[in-house]
Formats: C-alpha cells, sequence, structure tokens
C-alpha cells in the first residue's frame, strides 16, 4: 500500500494544471493564486478525533489546534493570514463542547486579525476541515527554493509537543509540555519576516527529520542535521533521557515551528537581524548535494531511528 | 436542543468582524472577500457519509456531489468558480475508490475550468470537505437583495433528486431519476448570468420550503408559492402520486437548482431572455411582506407538510 504522499501525488497532484492563475499547486505547504491585484496563499488541514489527536483533548485545544496548524502552513509560505474556513463536523450538538471549541478558535483568530467567513456544521463523527487564506507580498516561500550549503534553521525547541502529547496520553495533564502539545504557536510574525532572508522554508508538522527531508528533496538536495545542535527546551530535557530526547525532537511532529534554509553568506547579517527582532531560531544543519539526509553528532556521522508521520502507512 | 442553524449563528455568526476587507461573512451561500484588486466569493461544505449520502453511494458520485455542492454555492453568489481545495478522510487507501472518486471529481472541475490547488488526505471515517473560491464580477448574489412583489423563480425541475435518492434506498439505481441525487448540474452559467436580473438569489440544497423561507427571511419578507407551478419532471409525476410529488419538490433537498428573484416589472424581458440563453427556469411565486410563507394551489390557500433538513434537529 503506497503512503499518503504516493497517494495523494498519484491522484490529487498529477493533474495536469488547467489554469494560469495557478502560481504553486498541490505539494508545498499550500497553493498561491493570482487574483487581479494580488497574490493568495491557500491551506487546508483536516483533524480527525483518534488520529490528529487524542480522543480526550479539550474541546477548546482542539479549536486552537484546528486553527493554528492552518496558520502555520500560510507562515510557512511567508503570508499573512487573513480569512479562514471551518468545516465542523460533530457527533452531538454538545453546547459546552461547542463554547470551549470557539473560545480556543476565536483566541486565537483575534490574535493574527483572521476572520471566519464561512462554516459548514453537520453531524457526524468529530472532524474539524479548517481553510486558511494568506496575503502574500513580493516574495513566497516555497520549499524548492534551497541551495546546496545554505544553513538549515529551526524557530523555537522542537520535540515538546510530541512530549507534550506522550505525557498527555499518561494523564500526566498538568505537566507544561502537555500545553505545547495542545495548543501550539503558530509563528506567524517569522513566516512574514522571513521572505527577506529564507530561500525555503516548511512548517514542522510531522517531524523535523521528515519534514526537512521534503524540503531538501523539493529543493533537488540532501540535508545534514547536527544533533547537538537541536534546540531542545528545558523541560524537555529534564523529563526525557538523551536517547528519547533526541528521537522526539527528530520525529516528533506538532510543533508547528519553521524550519527555513538562509545563504550562509547571510549567516551573521541573520543572527543579528533575530536577535533585534526577538526572534528565537536555531541554526542546526545544511543543505548538502545528493538526496540523503545525514545526521551528525559533534562532526561525526551517526545513525537514529528516523519515522515520520504518514497516514495511510503508520499501522503497517 | 437548538437547530443547526441555531447553532451556527450562534456560536460562529455573531462573532464580532474584525476585517474591513470582509464583506459578506457567515449567513449567505458563501462570504464574499475583497482583495486589492478584486472581489472574490468563499464558500465550503462537507459531506459525511451516511448522512448526506447513503453508504453505498458510488466514490464516482461522491466525488462529483462533493464539488457540485460547492459549484452551486459559488453560483447562488453569481461567482465564477476558479479553485478549490479538498479534505478527503478515507478509511482506507482504497486505490479503486480513490481512482473512481476523482474521476468524478475531476470530470465536474474540468468541465468548468476549476483547478484543485491544495488537499490534505487522512484516515478516519468517510468525510469529504471541500472548499470553492469564486471571481466576483460587478456585483454579488445575496440572499437579502429580494423585495416584496418581486418574482420568485426557479432553475429547472426540483424534487427529482430527493425521489432519486428514495429510489437509490430502494435498490432501483437504474431508474433514471436516481442519476439526479447521484449526479447533481450546479447551475454555474445560470448563477453567473443572473447578476443582471436577481435581486437575491439561493442554491435549493434543503429543499425549495426552507431555502425560499431563508431567501425570504434574510431579505425581511414573507413568500408565497403556487404549487401547481412548481416545475416537476414528467420522470417524477411518472413515479410518484401528487400528493408525494408535492412533497418531494417542496421538501426534498440536493437539486442544486437556484431559486431567485426578478422584479415583477422586468418579467417579460427575463422571459424573453431565458428563452434566447436557453435557460429553463419557471415562475413558482412571489415575495410578500410579513414573514411567513404561504402555499396556494389555484389561487387558493391551502396548507402541505413541510420540513427541510437541519443536521442537529432531524432526530427529534
Amino acid at each position: 500500500m503506497p503512503g499518503e504522499f504516493d497517494l495523494i501525488r498519484r491522484y490529487f497532484k498529477d493533474q495536469a494544471p488547467i489554469r494560469d492563475d495557478v502560481v504553486l499547486g498541490i505539494g508545498d505547504d499550500g497553493a498561491q493564486v493570482k487574483t487581479d491585484g494580488s497574490s493568495l496563499a491557500i491551506t487546508v488541514d483536516a483533524l480527525v478525533s483518534g488520529v490528529h489527536f487524542p480522543e480526550s483533548t479539550p474541546a477548546r485545544a482542539v479549536g486552537h489546534r484546528s486553527l493554528a496548524v492552518n496558520l502555520s502552513d500560510v507562515a510557512a509560505m511567508g503570508a499573512v493570514p487573513q480569512w479562514v474556513t471551518l468545516a465542523l463536523t460533530l457527533p452531538t450538538a454538545d453546547e459546552n463542547w461547542l463554547a470551549d471549541f470557539c473560545a480556543g478558535f476565536f483566541e486565537l483568530a483575534r490574535a493574527h486579525n483572521v476572520q471566519l467567513i464561512g462554516g459548514d456544521t453537520v453531524r457526524g463523527p468529530l472532524h474539524v476541515a479548517v481553510q486558511a487564506i494568506g496575503r502574500l507580498g513580493s516574495r513566497t516561500l516555497r520549499r524548492d527554493g534551497g541551495q546546496v550549503d545554505d544553513d538549515v534553521w529551526v524557530s523555537g525547541n522542537i520535540g515538546d509537543a510530541a512530549a507534550g502529547l506522550r505525557l498527555f496520553e499518561q494523564a500526566s495533564s498538568s505537566h507544561p509540555l502537555v500545553r505545547r502539545f495542545l495548543y501550539p504557536t503558530p509563528r506567524v510574525n517569522l513566516g512574514v519576516s522571513l521572505v527577506d532572508w529564507a530561500t525555503a522554508c516548511i512548517d514542522v508538522s510531522d517531524g523535523l527529520a521528515v519534514d526537512l527531508r521534503r524540503l531538501a528533496s523539493a529543493s533537488g538536495c540532501g540535508a545534514e542535521l547536527a544533533l547537538e545542535a537541536l534546540p531542545l527546551s528545558q523541560a524537555l530535557s529534564e523529563s526525557f533521557d538523551m536517547q528519547e530526547r533526541q528521537y522526539l525532537a527528530l520525529n516528533g511532529g506538532d510543533d508547528y515551528e519553521l524550519c527555513f534554509c538562509v545563504p550562509r553568506a547571510r549567516r551573521a547579517a541573520f543572527v543579528n537581524w533575530c536577535r533585534d527582532q526577538n526572534h528565537v531560531a536555531t541554526r542546526v544543519g545544511r543543505l548538502r548535494a545528493g538526496d540523503s539526509l545525514v545526521l551528525k553528532d559533534n562532526d561525526e556521522i551517526v545513525t537514529r531511528t528516523l519515522s515520520g508521520y504518514d497516514h495511510f502507512t503508520q499501522e503497517e
């Protein structure tokens, strides 16, 4: 059975383009289309209960997450999010659940000046599909613009969300890492600013290793990650041993940080800019020739267990 | 328990508008937003297996319908559909199913020069959420523009889809009406042309009676329907007695015809225009003062059983 991405590619991506106003179709974090006077980034992401989040996830977190994952995709394209639509499928018309869902959804929407413009609410197994539209400026951040020897950067810390999910499933819901799973922060401001810096960008939704591989592959390169450089939070380091936290950082999804490339020649300027703008980003590797992902620990090539979330292969 | 539309209104529609570029938010067939140089219509509709279509519905029909219902909403706004996104949730990665789904989806997309620009495919109970974006011209067809004494028109025939669904569920899948349920025709060309004629427009998705009530209510009016004028197909008349076919025509959803208002003073010109353009439309009533829906049979007020599909009240 082919993986999810093979399936999508074969049946959806390979459809012949039929419109000149579609600049970028399926296969990036979102699409880019042109209107008469502007350029828009459009993304869609669906969350299914029991697949994308445990059934016990609080409604407020489901509302927050369903919007956050889409704002993250918009951010990864360097666009300013503007409007969202929501197709919400609920098993029962539970008003308490709906009120909490809305509290999480609209708090994040307001924080980013994003307006819900369309909704469809139907009965069925819990399912949340959100589509977000953002305004693109002079440049679009794509996955395919990276060059060999570009530095690879990642924002914030990674591995926290996967650790938080594990703790949540162990009923340790008061642990500080759980919040990082339930309420991810889409890097909207950073994404918009990165159009001046990044040659390529992707959001870390399925795990740094697999998402960096996607970026590198789209750019026709391989990549190298320096394990000792991975930005791990103090909370992660206190709760998991080295082997576990590296596993979580490489393979854990749901962080919704941005992974992006900046030309090596601009490294010093980028570091200064991050400091000036209070953006937290860590250099974790580089793009390289070839097509493989090479892991290094203090300059020595190492092997680690790599996975990556693929909805139609995970059970194989 | 409040109905679906109460729920949506309370939790989603009543959110304070926060962006000036949203001309029309939740509550019409779709939203209207402004970009720098243009105006867009945006709609979203989700189809759930076992709720919106029987579980035995062929994959090709699911693909067709999931796009058709959204193109119908775009048409009801008077917009030209351009781009769609798809969030497809499948219980298994069944390649035959996916190939058939795509055949239905993309055949209709190509017929309307519509391109799929984004997709998310995940594992879960069968669920299809489609979002469509269309280009608006000088005018938007809204529900709220009708005036007292405007003529009420409906395109095509009504009741066929509901009859087709009934026959399909009785395993009479070769009956010609079944096709009207499985493969509805969105009235895209008519909708775009109606911007020159209609004061208000809605698509008939939940049944003529309930959808006309929505249009009239948005326009601050009541409405009157002439039962003897309802356009019923020969196939419907041959298969159902008068009482049943009136019930299906008033309450059956899924026809995806357009119901719209044209000023009475333009009636003769509109009739000529329809003839010239080969559009099939039938005058079925008028808007009236007040807020009720009055049914007449040859000028005599009558009562009929009225329902209307509301996802969270149907089981009460």
